[in-house]
């Protein structure tokens, strides 16, 4: 039991070190093991159904907005990623190579794809002909490989989880509305689903995606006040069909490129969950994606009835909801904890004296509140309480956005907003990219996140320069 | 018009080339796309959802059966490879290797798993540490390589798509009911699912899997009689776990060592069921993993209402099958050739007089058997007509296992079937691998399937050298 109670305690706080809370949540609540590759982990099984249960909730929405599934192959011949002179020289800095193929020296090495939009491309070369093969919505699901440097569990691998959405569209206006309807699901699932509030908009020039024309972000805050790219949307225009040469006969009967977009979400996501929503006890998960929504704690499991009581609930709730039973041996205090630190969103406590008064006790995750809850009104209390749990919880996340939300009139403003307080900081634009890499330089690291949707006008000059602003930009440090 | 005929007509006769037939069949129907990486493939939206049918059918039986899902790394250091030396020996022949990462060469090169027992041995010797622990029962779904030399799609692929379970147990009597009910598990899913009958045993030595104690399979004919290895699931004792160190303190504490099996399926289904059930007008889809289970076709469509019955029929249909409406331009003769060729198992026809009959025709991809549906029986006909269409395809490959299976008695009774008849043959087997090789040269390719769980006696004594015969064993060509 010491070892058990120590598992728990010995998370460390987050005021203390962030850092440190993270990888020790992950690591205690059983997400992932590391391995002998560096920044490739193992998904064990209680961080792998976060990832499934993102996924189908995730793929539901790319179906309903007319997308398919297709699978393409995880090697890119060196070659086809060079067609695309902007792609391949964003990503060749950080490619794995296959060089050997079983007994022989390839002649031309291969890329472990770090993204598809080569191999898209080669595929959509041959089966787009005619503005009757158009649009095509295609969705892939796999993992990528990026050579990073620095590696942190779940928000920059080597290895990641991801889907890419890979587009081809008759005009560019249908292009770009695809864009934004990718961009905006990506705002809806973070919403109604992880309850994380995101600031939209796009990518300044600078931190577009390599070769794309223009990038679409939703920038959700940790609950440091650190910023996470969340997901993007690209638009391509026609410049990849032009490089692959993908051509088809138009309504007129010219030839035409068609346009472009691609669009991802990653196990990234995954990170986003827990430092939005987590505290010193542990996870806090959305119960929507919860791989547990009900903890099951006997209590008093050795009397007469408990254990079957136990079971029956479990039967009952298992067909409405995620159950688990914890019959184990050990006490009801240390599961309690064990729940707590898993982030379960409801533990549900049943003894003798409860199943004498025909009810049980239902703990919130997030607020530790007790409701006394009568076996008849079981699911109905279930259903309001998972979702006052995920309203609560987007409530809060959406509090500390806009309490660590601040705007800069001027230059020393920005300056002392990026020292002192952690949080995004609101600043008008020039649009000259010197600016932002001087503010970069100047704070360490804070780094444009979008220009918002929505922009406010905060002062007629550039932060930086002085000189006439053309837009709002949205600022933070990142992960 | 003309080339759409071509496209159907463009199918070569199953008789006349069996090989060229299934190429055929995959590229029109839109399975699969060649790539510039030689064995690697693009599996386009109508072969990927029958792989993500076969997904969903499968994760639940694992599920049922306590199985948790994980991820685990694609890329496996050389050195971890190597800890098992059968294992090593048997995969390192047809291993890719990632020898650079970003700019840097790697002083230990990487293969990208062609299975991955080395990287759970390495994640288990970290997470298991008493009984308690055990079993562990975890599986994943992901892509492998395997640097092929010859490759056919689905069939042989250098990247291929699977699951691999890999479970640890207390005992060894544990381990081998696991490796079993596994096998179990696969062989209920090809003939609930997939329609198709399989043999069942156990491999001998010679055909066993790297490093495996036993090795056992399900084995499907194809409907020209050749085999297919279709699933195979592993016991292997204790041996990995000695040469991972992996241990654990056993309930009368000492220490021990845990007992381990694998199981898989792959992409190679896909193969299965094209080859089992089609004919010579395509695919013919056993409708539990159809990705269309109805394709409605409107009959003298631009008469008033028929579009609209139609869609309405596609609404209603769709609340409890996988619906296509076919709404385009092309004739219902085209239409029809369409979905047959696609293997739908059902083409339900809606015109004006069907409107006024209150009724549509429901025509069988397997039999062509037309059926007229009152409309208010229509879910409980096609409820009806799938089951049935599953029930004969299985019951015609059945047929066709046992029509194209033969006894030899002697040796030059198996010389003669193998060179004639086309399919398994059932023969007698002293146990020896030198009479496997010896038959295997003399035939220009028979192997030996399995030992089946239900031999039968059919001779004393071996095929191929006369000696006692310890085993019936199932031989035959393979893919």
């Amino acid at each position: 039991m010491a070892d058990q109670k120590k598992m728990v305690e010995s998370i460390t706080s987050m005021d203390v070190d962030f850092a440190k809370w993270y990888t020790d949540v992950i690591k205690k609540a059983e997400l992932i093991d590391y391995t002998s590759v560096k920044g490739c982990m193992v998904y064990r099984p209680y961080g792998y159904a976060i990832w499934e249960n993102m996924q189908k909730d995730l793929d539901q929405r790319f179906k309903k907005t007319g997308h398919e599934n297709v699978y393409l192959p995880m090697l890119i011949p060196e070659s086809l990623l060079q067609k695309e002179k902007d792609h391949v020289e964003g990503f060749a800095p950080e490619a794995a190579w296959v060089t050997i193929g079983g007994d022989e020296t390839l002649t031309e090495r291969l890329c472990v794809r770090p993204t598809s939009e080569a191999l898209f491309c080669e595929h959509y070369a041959k089966v787009i002909n005619s503005y009757r093969d158009l649009p095509k919505l295609y969705n892939q699901w796999c993992s990528v490989m990026r050579w990073e440097k620095t590696t942190r569990p779940f928000l920059r691998n080597t290895e990641f989880l991801w889907q890419e959405g890979h587009t081809m569209h008759e005009t560019a206006e249908e292009a770009q509305e695809e864009t934004l309807r990718m961009l905006n699901t990506y705002k809806a699932f973070f919403e109604e689903t992880l309850a994380i509030p995101v600031v939209t908009g796009r990518k300044t020039e600078k931190e577009k995606f390599a070769g794309a024309e223009a990038t679409y972000t939703i920038e959700a805050m940790m609950h440091n006040g650190v910023a996470l790219q969340s997901g993007t949307s690209h638009y391509f225009g026609d410049g990849f069909a032009k490089a692959f040469d993908i051509t088809f006969t138009g309504r007129d009967n010219t030839i035409q490129y068609p346009h472009q977009t691609s669009w991802g979400v990653t196990t990234r996501m995954i990170g986003a969950v827990i430092m939005v929503h987590g505290d010193d006890n542990g996870l806090v998960l959305p119960p929507r994606i919860a791989p547990i929504q009900v903890a099951v704690i006997p209590v008093a499991m050795h009397k007469e009835g408990v254990l079957d009581a136990a079971n029956a609930l479990k039967e009952r709730l298992s067909e409405k909801y995620r159950v688990k039973l914890d019959d184990s041996d050990n006490s009801p205090g240390w599961k309690y904890a064990e729940y707590e630190m898993r982030g379960v969103p409801l533990r549900l406590e049943i003894g003798p004296k409860d199943i004498a008064n025909g009810q049980c006790v239902l703990v919130r995750r997030d607020t530790r509140e007790k409701t006394f809850t009568p076996l008849d009104q079981l699911e109905e209390t279930i259903d309001r309480l998972l979702n006052e749990i995920h309203d609560s919880l987007y409530q809060k996340a959406l509090d500390n956005l806009h309490a660590k939300t601040f705007e800069a009139r001027t230059h020393e403003e920005f300056l002392d907003i990026a020292e002192n307080k952690p949080g995004f900081i609101e600043a008008m634009w020039c649009g000259d990219p010197e600016c932002e890499d001087k503010l970069k330089d100047e704070t360490g690291g804070v780094k444009s996140r979008c220009i918002p949707f929505v922009e406010k006008h905060i002062a007629d000059t550039c932060v930086c320069c002085g000189k006439p602003a053309k837009h709002m930009l949205v600022w933070g440090r990142q992960y």
